[in-house]
């Protein structure tokens, strides 16, 4: 089945949405490339947050409560490792654990992380493809008050509490996007690009920051709409709002916008920034309002297809 | 606190023992230097079996059920191996796994297997030494009618059906002991040394194949005294009985005599092998009779105390 619907997400926000599209276009047209930029190694253990999140969502086996992690899960593994005094301050489930010591493994013996994921998809029976943004490392380092920090430090370990100054994709020059994402990024099949509304300076940015990849989509011939991650000057879910402060950006669609401007022909906005409209619409970039909160899975399902009709309606006309 | 006591052991049957040395002997006083042919490698994890056994065991978090692995253990890491069709011939418990993801990322780290073994012991607040017999790989194969057949592949995954035809140490001859066993070996403090009711052929015999431990074992000074795992023509638990059958060697008390000819000053035999003391002094080795079968914590100790005991009569007239 070709691929005509192309998301970029990060962890839990772009799930949601990515969930949603699912139910709004066959799940084989469905490829969501995926942030790398969290993954990291803790305990030996290739840890990929981002790309596990979608995995156990799209295959109906996440923790429906927090978002990430695996259903039923236990946590004996931590149990353990606290017995020794061993680092938890990164929660790994028992579940959970099974995809890390797998994925680790097959990463040693030669495998590729999207050779990897993709048989992983296959296995618990994911129609849509997951793709790592790229095979190659890039780490996103939150350069901040207290020096520079990996990510997973920190985001879980601190909490996002250090003030961030800038943030860098580390690798990123070097790496390239994975072979079957450009395929289908230079294959002229794409009906819509959605920009997931997670968080664009540490989980689209990475994406975005692998040589080739804004480019193509630039190219690819699909509208590229955007689902804003920001609802009445403050962040659906996560750090956003506080690291756009921290960086001197006034935290608002419009900025979301901006961001995106010269990537985006759309954004989604909620319809409590209806007020916003006209100063999106500057920049060049069609908006569209609708309840951009999803609560439920319901939601999800309304909110894709809402994006799904906004790109078609800009495929007919912006391109 | 100077090492006095210096068990060999595999898992299970050995582990046993070992926790009743604990009581028979002040804790620090003991050494149990653990085979480690065992050992190998499952998705990437550095596994092993008996030492870890013996961990557990004198920590007392051990499954008292199966003798290996932990108390109150969890499956969810299986189950999720399961989920993708993954090997789950090998069960490794959810909180077992802490230990083997923590040795693997260890051992990639540079440390030692008993730098990590020791460090371990400390925290779960064990005092006696747990020493692997060395940090090489020393691995056991068992040479079979289907071809020569790594241990747990032989041992868990076939239970041992295979017709064995001879066993072989692979690496033993590149290997040495591990320091701190060299340095028990050699300082003179021995009081005694205690081979423990292990399989002589697929657990103690690894041990001994390391250069310079049988050896030294002959020059410590100490009294070596063994405690048969064979009663009535059988083993007290797993395949020594079928093993020592396909190498032909007939089941007895006599036979772990014969094996252990030249190694050992004094072998405890059950009361009800009585008959063949006459059989066993013939070789040249002391005998103890006394009821070897552990059944109960208690068990345990009194036969601890009756090796001890046994070793301590030897100290004094054989040495």
């Amino acid at each position: 089945m070709t691929v005509r619907y192309l998301a970029l997400s990060g962890g839990v926000g772009g799930a949601k949405l990515a969930f949603g599209l699912t139910h709004a276009v066959p799940a084989g047209e469905l490829a969501v490339v995926v942030n790398t930029g969290d993954d990291f190694e803790h305990f030996g253990l290739h840890v990929s947050p981002d790309l596990d999140t979608l995995l156990y969502t799209l295959a109906g086996i996440n923790n429906p409560t927090t978002g990430w992690g695996r259903d039923a899960e236990t946590w004996s593994f931590m149990r353990a490792l606290e017995e020794v005094g061993a680092a938890t301050w990164f929660r790994l489930g028992d579940k959970d654990l099974a995809l890390n010591v797998l994925r680790t493994h097959a990463l040693r013996s030669g495998t590729t992380l999207s050779e990897f994921m993709a048989d992983m998809a296959k296995r618990w029976g994911v129609a849509s493809h997951i793709i790592p943004m790229s095979d190659e490392a890039v780490r996103t380092v939150i350069e901040t008050e207290l020096g520079p920090l990996d990510f997973q430090d920190y985001f879980v370990r601190r909490q996002c509490e250090p003030v961030a100054q800038s943030i860098q994709f580390r690798g990123a020059s070097d790496a390239a996007p994975v072979a079957e994402l450009q395929e289908i990024m230079t294959a002229g099949s794409l009906a819509a690009v959605i920009i997931c509304p997670s968080n664009p300076y540490l989980s689209i940015d990475p994406i975005l920051s692998v040589p080739g990849i804004r480019d193509a989509l630039g190219w690819c011939g699909a509208p590229v709409v955007a689902v804003s991650p920001v609802v009445s000057g403050d962040s659906l879910k996560g750090p956003t709002a506080k690291i756009m402060n921290e960086l001197g950006i006034v935290c608002s669609a419009t900025a979301i916008a901006q961001h995106y401007h010269g990537l985006i022909d759309g954004l989604l906005i909620d319809t409590d920034d209806a007020s916003l409209e006209a100063d999106i619409s500057d920049f060049g970039i069609a908006v569209k309002l609708s309840d951009i909160v999803m609560r439920s899975a319901e939601d999800r399902c309304t909110l894709a297809k809402t994006v799904v009709q906004f790109a078609g309606e800009l495929g007919c006309g912006v391109k």
